[in-house]
């Protein structure tokens, strides 16, 4: 499974472990501007009971072409309606499609059969790799360009999150037992990981934590966010 | 583009820039046993006229599962039976998944609409992730899954080489003044970058040159190699 150290991967990980999965989990490091949200993906994998952690490294900011990948700024303060409107400057091209290409890659390698990632189509920040349709295209390219495709051993992919609204997931992910303090969402978090309350990812969260009436743990660098 | 630095590559380079195209090059420096391929890749870019040359490192060694990737023997000295018969060891999983998303992620940044990558249906090893209906479900994938695509400026994917035989690829490329001198092929080449001419790979190419009428000028790491 995609492993991110976001709210979303670590309620995946903890269904595929309570639906009986040996779950291997793939974090990569792709040049995001801190490095907190690894730290959230390593303790993730170990207390919700990974059986591995891979990380490994591909550095898009050699591409650039994003706020999360290139020195632009993250957008602030927008209200729903904003965030709504079109794919924003936080979009990295091909993201997804480049995880779950690499992802396949280590699940053909080690022989897995099922592959779990934490996209989301109800509230998200308008990603167009994160819609159920991008989902099946992709799964079928991948059946038919891998060897395990290709010999009637076919990996398929999982989006449990896939048409859950954030309140839900986060209601789901508290029921399995995952502790939100340790999870990473912020787009922009203080050096010592505090999220910033402001950006796009951190609005949806806390939205989500507000719809399901349940305070978030995570720690915000002005207290005032988490009563927004 | 997607530049390996062998020859299907350079003869691809060779005809988009015949087709008025600049052309950036993609290398991916995924953990080959060898740099070699890489510098052909560099020289190849400049003496071929490419606009830009980006290397990106991405360690598939982290998973292994390929002779290309991990410590297993390259085959040697296999007929073409053997070669056609399945998948062999050199296959990379999900390698061209990996290496389109990657080069889709570069297009949609610079703004390309087309990229070009030198995968072949006919002479090739046997690889699922080089056949024309893998491509045709990738192209559908990345045009839901990218901005590029969901604002109708589509990013197309081009495989001038996908029905030729390795003889005409060779033919083209010389017409356009591909330097085969330049390119590198082999699976398991000496330290000095000469090449095996017993791997799959080096079988192919010299079969490709002998049916050309046309003598490889690569270096071999034993001259017989040639006249096999």
């Amino acid at each position: 499974m995609l492993l991110s150290g976001g709210l979303d991967s670590a309620t995946v990980l903890a269904i595929a472990r309570q639906q009986g999965f040996a779950v291997h989990g793939l974090t990569i490091r792709y040049g995001q501007r801190h490095g907190h949200e690894l730290a959230c993906a390593k303790r993730l994998a170990h207390d919700l009971g990974a059986t591995n952690h891979a990380i490994i490294d591909l550095d898009l900011r050699t591409f650039g072409g994003s706020a999360l990948t290139a020195d632009l700024d993250v957008p602030k303060g927008r209200s729903d309606v904003e965030i709504g409107r079109g794919i924003p400057i936080t979009y990295v091209p091909a993201r997804n499609m480049i995880f779950l290409s690499m992802a396949m890659a280590l699940a053909e390698t080690i022989g897995a059969r099922d592959l779990f990632i934490g996209v989301n189509a109800v509230d998200y920040s308008g990603y167009p790799d994160c819609r159920p349709d991008f989902i099946e295209a992709f799964q079928h390219a991948a059946t038919l360009g891998t060897k395990a495709g290709d010999e009637g051993a076919n990996i398929v992919i999982h989006t449990p999150l896939m048409k859950l609204r954030k309140a839900e997931i986060i209601g789901r992910g508290r029921e399995l037992g995952v502790d939100f303090a340790l999870t990473s969402t912020c787009y922009d978090p203080e050096h010592d990981g505090r999220a910033c309350g402001e950006c796009d990812a951190c609005h949806l969260r806390l939205q989500g934590f507000a719809e399901a009436g349940l305070t978030d743990p995570a720690c915000y660098a002005r207290e005032s966010a988490r009563s927004r």
